[in-house]
């Protein structure tokens, strides 16, 4: 059987995958006819699907700090602390019971829901961020070697470590990472490209250069890890770094917390082809259809799906964000 | 008086400016409650505001050719080429009576509007296409000097003739034009530079990068001529050119169609000043803050809305598109 290769837009179909109600208006009203709005006042902080408002539900389970009215959930506490502190404790019970398969990654970091005009609403564990379908934020980094007059583009590409929890052996960004309460996304990149490349800070701060960030709505396969079905809309910070080749003296980024295998320098056509093949982490390949798309890789002319390819990699989502 | 300087997320607002249904969808509602959507088969290809909708019900002036039914207007004829037909026979008569003011600056360029999957619905005048609402398609440069150890970034900034129709005087995107019926944006950036900016196309082949697009839904203010309010979605293909000083042998933008007054050499600092005080033409203000994230000069640390900025340059719009 001939192998079956992705096109770029299915690559972001994958990533982008909860129903938009722009575009998709009738699919996104029946999709969310069974889940519930986590709100905040009158903001939709989350979206919560029907596994876990039964479990918020069941008082004995889960405690007395949630409110239901048809279609909402609201979390009680009038400060951030109190809410931080009623989420948590319905955490902690989830997690003794063992009632959601995703808090076996317990990661013991916290990550800040906000309010409107960027007021945190509360804080909370990351792992149990996609139960609720809540913003989580990142940085990712693209380290590359500009293409010459004889030679192509080159990324450095790390493949996770095979007993990595999440999307084990997989290909990913040079540097990646999630971003929890008080840092800032500059400073989050800069820490992890030292934990994941053994990149240094000074270095990256002189070469690291902010372009944007992408955002998507996705809905977790079963190798993100825990139950296939969550909710992870998420906003993920994107920095390039071009550097010179290893020959040249360029840094060579290595493995260091034991999170990545090893890094691998791929030529722009070999980064397309595993894309095609699926071999990248799905919020990974959006990072890098990103970066193709600005750095003139993927044209309005290459790509029949270009308009919505970047469309999709920059969703707006409606809940208030930092 | 201190002047009143515009914050990014102003000048944004600026060009961004028709109710989000994701993010405002109250005032969406409450805008759309009295526009009729122009529909093809079970999509929305513009939005009709009132004054346009009773020009259209009124046959004698308008003819034959249009369907209402509450809150939708639908475009007759079979083919593509029957819609096409007949929309500019409406147009003429409308010319001819002097029945919109928008229409004094008729161009003889003719749009494309699209059905799903891209293909052609029908194809329009140019200066219509803000009576329907319907999707504009452009390409936009921004060349520039990359920052040396001793010198900043430069741009380069022309200043559109004072006698032009449209926004006279104000600065501009180096180079940026509209997109015909049967063009892509690639040979409309390299058609333009040489017809506004005296470049040649191929030294613009060799030189010019895709780097994206934005897009917005803008609400034209007067200064865009003809009546103000009409509503003037659009998506603006973005290229990159690096060039070199011009004493260094870069080559110097200089006018050549009259579009242009003259093309100023200005640094970072000057062209944030130019658009804080309002002196660039909304769209192109646009080009510019989309530009500044792409290069690390806005990032999340130095602007506070950076999220909100991005976002809104990227608007999903709900219109079919090429």
């Amino acid at each position: 059987m001939a192998p079956k290769f992705k096109s770029n837009l299915e690559l972001v179909k994958q990533v982008d995958c909860f129903p938009n109600s722009i575009t998709e208006p009738e699919a996104f009203s029946e999709r969310m006819a069974d889940h519930a709005r986590l709100m905040y006042l009158s903001h939709t902080v989350g979206y919560i699907i029907p596994s876990v408002l039964e479990a918020l539900q069941d008082k004995e389970l889960s405690g007395e700090w949630w409110e239901f009215t048809p279609g909402v959930v609201r979390l009680l506490g009038d400060t951030e602390e109190v809410r931080t502190k009623n989420i948590g404790e319905t955490l902690d019970r989830w997690r003794k019971a063992k009632r959601f398969q995703v808090l076996s990654g317990w990661r013991n970091e916290m990550y800040t829901i906000y309010a409107p005009q960027g007021k945190p609403c509360f804080i909370m564990e990351r792992s149990a961020t996609p139960l609720f379908g809540v913003i989580a934020y990142g940085s990712h980094m693209t380290v590359y070697i500009p293409a010459t007059a004889t030679s192509p583009m080159k990324l450095w590409v790390p493949r996770r470590a095979a007993g990595k929890q999440t999307y084990p052996g997989m290909l990913d960004n040079t540097v990646a990472g999630g971003m929890g309460d008080g840092a800032n996304p500059w400073e989050c990149i800069i820490k992890e490209a030292g934990e994941e490349a053994s990149l240094e800070a000074e270095y990256v701060r002189a070469h690291a250069k902010a372009v944007g960030y992408v955002s998507y709505f996705y809905v977790r396969h079963k190798e993100a890890g825990g139950e296939a079905g969550l909710l992870q809309p998420e906003i993920e910070y994107c920095y390039d770094m071009v550097v010179k080749e290893p020959s040249e003296g360029g840094p060579v980024p290595r493995p260091c917390d034991g999170e990545v295998d090893e890094h691998l320098l791929m030529d722009v056509e070999e980064v397309k082809m595993h894309l095609a093949d699926g071999k990248f982490k799905p919020n990974c390949s959006a990072v890098l259809l990103d970066f193709f798309i600005r750095h003139g890789i993927l044209t309005a002319e290459n790509e029949p799906d270009y308009l919505e390819i970047y469309a999709r990699l920059h969703r707006r989502l409606e809940f208030p964000t930092r």
